[in-house]
């Protein structure tokens, strides 16, 4: 089963947006391979625009050249991945990363190069063209590069099967495919086209679906077409964002299982926007980032970390590397809200799951604007009696019936129990 | 702490609409008392209009005489309740109920009669009048007892209250509120009024609230004030409405849990709409009986019987007597859908919850138009390795990492694992 | 054909709200009929609650006592009009009006008293009672006094007509119906019933409704059923309230004539407010006025006076009797918006109609928030050449192919033209 | 003033979709030279697609290939209008339309080819590319031509002025500018742009915008901006088509006058689909079709035939030459409806306008589903007295003070009053 666990990893945009370079790509990998290995984290993710020369910021150039084969396939910039020289495309930079122990992933865009139409490219191992199989009304609204595949076109499913034919020669085992999750139901039968691609591409390959918020009303669709999907749109270190992920960790939780899980986008720690400069971090307070870890963990949100990791200090580090939260986020199971207290300017907010090695999680969320003290009944969580509890964060360990913390504003606290 | 189990009990609205008489409800408790009560049945409820002496259907009479005290209290009507003679309102049914065992409950609708209003009763312990504490626009759409109470005026809380105390002066268990559940945000002030009044009134009384469906957006506060609530609009013998009940169960199961539980309403079974003939049966087949216990079981709906109990067939009784389901509707915990796969007429839904005595429940549903047959891997739901299994309605016990079974159409399955 | 010509008179609410006494109403009527009655005005309309021996000011008493006969009928409060005493009802005020060569005029709530139906009354000439013919989910969001009728019910219909028979043995020449002109689709029968009954009570009487706005997709209905609607909700003296009504008038204008007239409420001029002070006067600019009574006129909305006659200044008195924007009120046709010129602060709205004597007229608003200077050509109302113009707030006339105007902010002026 | 009186013309649309040839347009142009140009026709207008040298239906052909000049303006299709050849353009057949006394139009999308944006040609006159102007978000849903142009780019005013300036320097007197007048609010600025090219170009053209419907609460960026605008998506020979016109007729009436005129769109009248075979013609009944230019005359809707004017039969010539409906098409003011009378399977409209020349117009329609008889007395429309009255379509003279009629179902009848 491919994603059978929520997959773990780095994904290049927060720190460099559209212009990561393979010497980025690389240094991240060492670091990863170096630090984060050993506590599960494997995948390297390249984001958008690879395929193009210009590529330089967060924003996209309309209507630049991309690099491109005859058969409208994009191809890594060599300017930018320099070892894809002669036509080789990821692979080495690929087999660099396996080399390491971990595995490579691409960002793609739905659809076909609007240059590729115009220019009327072929479709490999068909005598159909682009033209035939673009739809020219549909489009991405925040990028030019593509148009949708009318999926009904004959060499629609040739074209999609091409592409993964590629990618899976280049050595890819994650591709995050944009401009399709919330484009729904308008992108379905497209959606299914790329989803049959991958899995039958003849390589074990992670499909994960951008940009978010997906539909609630469509949760059977993403499980069966995808291994995780975004909830919301670009997550980044603004609390209003983080917040707002409880209402959304709500609607989605019951929805979270092995090879299919409901995504709350990267974890924007430590150094981001470092295209912008090498100064930028993180605005999160380290109990926001405390707060967003125990969140997508207890939830089984895929981890994505955003920033640039050689360039992490020990608090973000260890923040990644806490073996009791990545526990949780491994064996937690059926976890879901069990309630949510607002009262004038505080706010509490308590999860619970199952814990597969046997008893409970239990995560507490002071989501309110003041620090504040609280006690809570292991009952409200069903469970009976006295209980062993060890706080994740922290480690301490307590016996009893009852949790009883102090919590800063939008700090977090979770425990093992029994 | 109130309803720490999610309830289960009669109600005779399926059965005898606004006509239910003491006969009746003494012989359904009897019947209740000696049959259902070794298996977790316990309450007996009085629906809508025990105080209209001219009721005799599930129809309302427009503005009728209802039996009332001097501070606008409505009273049993005498010639349906006759042991409510004299003034002692319920106090003799309750307690006769409370000699088998049982408990008594009664329905109740939101606000202050209008006929109270125009004859401008007294408010009990207060210088105040119904004229003052009513909102002249606040009615049920659908009933002409009642004007709904402005929570602001002086006056209001003590009529609540004074309502609560007579209901548990005369013994009363349980409160169905109508006319609430669904009018919010415009009811929440009174809803607050009401949930107080019961909390502060000395006596243990579950809260119901009515009519569905509830809005999901205002799951905390019915937690908060409440015990149980409607998901639905009045639920009957028709598929459609129990096909429909797999998508609001989905929406609601994250807020079932000790002391607050999403009802699904009543159970349509045996002898129902007895009121226009003894004949009447519910038009479910068995299957669907089952899917319907089955659902409500692993979701922890609160199980209110609506057919009347002494005309109960072996069929009947042994539906609501299956030790294995009601087992599950006790120790489920973290229930929630697996997945959900239409295709065509098939459709196939599974869930999975937590069992609090170890191990876990599956149940499965054909909600599809068709019979068919299904394997299903255990790891579907998280469960790892080979596991006993036992079958709950059959009893069929087996070992190994999936289950597989043929369903008719509308039928379902549950397992105890491991 | 009943108001034949858009109606003209004095309505109490503005000034006297709920509370207006017999003597207050004699003295308006008087003044009207020495001051106004040679310009045109005729109707003197007692508004809302002269049933209501409590009222005091423009809010309403929940549940108060209503003086009423044995039939549902409302009186008049004879603390307030001595001369309804011994059952008279209105019919010695109504004479006195008429005998001031004056049209009389009453407002009346749709439906019949919740008090008639809680007490059961009987409905005249018939065995059928108030409890019968109530609707009683039919009430009105901001007044307790009725419910609505249900028009399917035996006795409705005898019930309005038996309304009718007694408003028209009082010698009542106008109805103004609240609670029912924005309440489409829903009492779309009810209004029907009205309707027939006013047609058929054997004296003309013009059908007013009330309250605002109506719906535009329902305007045949209401030219069909009645003589003036109203467009807006309660008109007071606010700018904001003035500006909107240009966009209200556009909607509408298409709608008047003959026997039928949208209804952009009263005119709040002079002294309004009379029972909170007798110092309070209109809060609208002269200028305001200005363009109040000129964008009633060109469009022929009813003009009914709000203020207290007795009150007038001189300028009110001229506001309300210049020959020359009255006789635009008579003889204006067609009327509609020419153009509407936004541009920053500065708006300008010319709207043009043909004159029923000969040539045409022409309106033009300083709608914008600084005073200006324009110049338009007659062309735009498509008036050819040279013309003779007469502007009839000044009486300045000229001669030219177009009208070259300073107006102040939220001024108006209008042309005779030809 | 450009467009002073509703255009009437001819339009290669309803009969040659997007492959009407230069010998259509010339043998339309004969025979509106010799037949309807006394009634005061002069428009002969080239519809979509000219510069496609593959455009053979009413489709449209994904990402063809479009004939343009080197400054991305679209050329005509020498192979389908060989007067264009040598770079001439339109500039002959203008000429020649000329030559008949006739006017001279064509159709155009806005923005800018997509073929010129992926070659990135030049804009004239500037150092600016069509990369740098087109938006690339901003598309057609219905045909792939074309980018909408993004107007605060510099580049974008000059790309429209060289338009205009290569369509004054053939010759053109009409521009029909499609995918714009329902794009509102998102092509507001665009629409400015192309406003302003055509009043600046030194000829005086028409601007006629499509497709609709429009949106009424832009009524005034209408007028400022263009000559006519479609108040409806693509009108055809369908009753339930024109049935609906009367409602976007009483919309709209107000805003007729010179230099700004509502369309109802073309009349699909005599042989229509011609590209499809000669046998097709329109599928509206002669009443049918007397009740379109019986509405389309009194609104004064621009004219424009669809039909290919060579093969009209007798009945269609009449129908475009009646001179008294063309007189009411010219003179009529003011126009609007009156009242709508449905009444089970009965129903009839009435509208009425001003003549400029004197008295009134009356138009009368049976827009029900069975024939009937009507008596209108002239005061509905607010005619006093008696008047001479001529019928419009049977030239009958009566004098009276009614009009009585005997109208089939979907016919209707005009007069010219007094």
């Amino acid at each position: 089963m491919t994603a059978k666990t929520s997959p773990m990893g780095w994904n290049s945009w927060d720190c460099w947006g559209a212009a990561v370079t393979e010497e980025t790509v690389r240094a991240n990998a060492d670091y990863m391979a170096e630090f984060l290995k050993p506590f599960g984290w494997e995948y390297i993710v390249v984001d958008i625009q690879w395929y193009e020369p210009s590529a330089d910021s967060h924003n996209y150039h309309p209507f630049t050249d991309l690099d491109m084969d005859e058969y409208a396939r994009l191809l890594p910039a060599v300017n930018r991945f320099p070892s894809a020289a002669g036509g080789a495309g990821f692979a080495p930079l690929a087999e660099y990363v396996h080399s390491l122990g971990l595995k490579f992933g691409i960002h793609i865009m739905r659809g076909i190069p609007r240059q590729a139409v115009h220019r009327n490219a072929k479709i490999l191992g068909t005598d159909r063209t682009a033209r035939e199989i673009a739809d020219p009304s549909s489009i991405c609204f925040w990028n030019s590069d593509m148009y949708g595949v009318n999926p009904s076109k004959p060499g629609a499913k040739e074209y999609y099967d091409s592409l993964m034919a590629l990618y899976a020669s280049w050595g890819v085992d994650f591709i995050k495919c944009d401009d399709i999750a919330r484009e729904m139901p308008r992108c379905e039968a497209e959606l299914r086209l790329l989803s049959d691609a991958v899995k039958n591409c003849g390589r074990e390959i992670v499909l994960s679906l951008s940009p978010g918020p997906a539909l609630p009303e469509k949760a059977e669709l993403y499980k069966e077409t995808a291994n995780m999907w975004r909830i919301t749109d670009d997550f980044w270190d603004d609390w209003r964002l983080l917040y707002d992920m409880f209402r959304r960790a709500e609607t989605w939780c019951i929805h979270s299982g092995p090879g299919h899980w409901p995504d709350a986008d990267m974890l924007p720690v430590g150094p981001i926007r470092q295209v912008y400069g090498r100064d930028n971090r993180t605005r999160f307070t380290e109990d926001e980032q405390k707060t967003m870890m125990t969140l997508w963990s207890v939830f089984r949100s895929p981890l994505m970390i955003g920033g640039d990791m050689p360039g992490f200090d020990r608090f973000t580090l260890e923040l990644l590397t806490n073996r009791g939260i990545l526990g949780m986020h491994k064996n937690a199971r059926h976890a879901h809200p069990v309630w949510r207290r607002k009262n004038g300017a505080s706010e509490w907010i308590l999860w619970a799951a199952e814990n597969a090695e046997g008893g409970h999680y239990l995560a507490l969320f002071n989501a309110g604007e003041e620090d504040g003290e609280l006690t809570v009944p292991l009952a409200d969580a069903e469970i009976e009696g006295n209980a062993l509890l060890t706080e994740l964060w922290s480690g301490e360990e307590s016996e009893g019936d009852l949790v009883k913390v102090f919590l800063p504003k939008h700090g977090a606290a979770a425990w093992r129990v029994g």
